[in-house]
């Protein structure tokens, strides 16, 4: 089987030297694309320059993107001509605007200009005590995959922090749903350290429970590959 | 002599699971501390986690921080402790204080409020079509330097981005001067890329250029060993 898997943290710049970051190692991406490899699948990893990756080997293509609008136009062609997408990637949900001093907004009658001003400056400059950054929300990526490719197996991945398991569910259930997505890996920040990965993998009605990166990339490989 | 070398860039949360990160490889000070380590001195490396490293070997160690904090905490011991402290750490000049809807600070009576307010959720909601982020300045790790240690021969970092040769040079000689640096790497993004790194190492009246990365690691080691 031909199979995607996305990974690592996508960034939104700011300026030419900063910019936001979603944080992920990209250690279980790496993980789960050397589960499909050892078993003689073949793997794209789409990544971050940051994230960590599986070495180079025979079956491996391993493409980097930045951002969110990279990704999108990255993703599309690979999602047309994939089976299975595993889409572990932290991608940023708002990408930056404008930003300017605290005072330029404080002395604005109308607040509604900056979600449409756009930067000048290649490195904004860094004098005011305080300054405000203006975001706007980023497409979706994971509501596009099944517009893109309505056959292919879609596993997405819901991230919260300190929820409980009822909420995380919940949460993840409804990410399922919305986004016709085969799977839905739910886990918490609280429940990750080097040696734990505490993590369900959900379908409408089941779920199957993992402790460790290592099972997480089991599980995932035994759902993907079961009906093939 | 114990060589001090800071590398990569910072990054500050915004909230668990997001940051803003000055972008920055490591690699130039990767380069520079293995030209002090070829020479048989020790040095210490101050770098993030997703930064380069020179590979584990004997007088070198390396330590990892994240945020400007961090940065502080650790570098204040160790500029005490060493002759040379070489900052070629892309520092974050702003941290995120509070990020809310749009529509909030949109109806707010006062804005200043927002400088104050602390997020309670450990990830924010990300419902809204647009966001505000507010930011203040960070401490000015290089004007602590010369407080901490009078004696350390110190060598600052200054980065434009598309600026002439003579903004460039007016910068980092300000910037030489308000930090008391010994020298000060004046450099343009426009012109770093894979093999070039066109850089000027000024003193207060004189101005030395290096050409790559290579080039600029000797240039700072014959400088830093001169008067030895």
């Amino acid at each position: 089987m031909k199979i995607l898997i996305t990974s690592g943290g996508t960034t939104e710049k700011i300026d030419q030297v900063r910019g936001i970051t979603n944080h992920s190692t990209g250690r279980l991406g790496k993980q789960i694309a050397e589960r499909f490899l050892a078993a003689q699948h073949q793997v794209t990893l789409v990544t971050a320059p940051s994230a960590v990756k599986p070495s180079v080997q025979e079956g491996l293509s391993v493409l980097e993107i930045s951002t969110v609008a990279d990704l999108i136009e990255t993703l599309e062609p690979l999602v047309k001509t994939h089976d299975v997408l595993i889409h572990s990637m932290a991608v940023s949900d708002y990408t930056p605007v404008y930003m300017t001093d605290f005072e330029e907004v404080e002395h604005a009658d109308n607040l509604a200009q900056f979600l449409t001003k756009q930067n000048t400056q290649t490195k904004i400059s860094s004098q005011a005590d305080y300054q405000v950054l203006f975001l706007k929300k980023t497409p979706k990526v994971i509501s596009l995959v099944k517009q893109w490719n309505p056959a292919i197996k879609l596993i997405g991945f819901k991230l919260l922090v300190n929820a409980d398991k009822k909420e995380l569910f919940q949460v993840a259930r409804n990410s399922l749903n919305t986004n016709q997505m085969d799977y839905v890996l739910a886990n918490d920040l609280a429940h990750i350290s080097a040696e734990q990965h505490l993590a369900y993998l959900l379908d409408k009605t089941k779920a199957y429970k993992a402790q460790t990166k290592a099972e997480i990339a089991d599980l995932i490989f035994e759902k993907v590959t079961d009906h093939d």
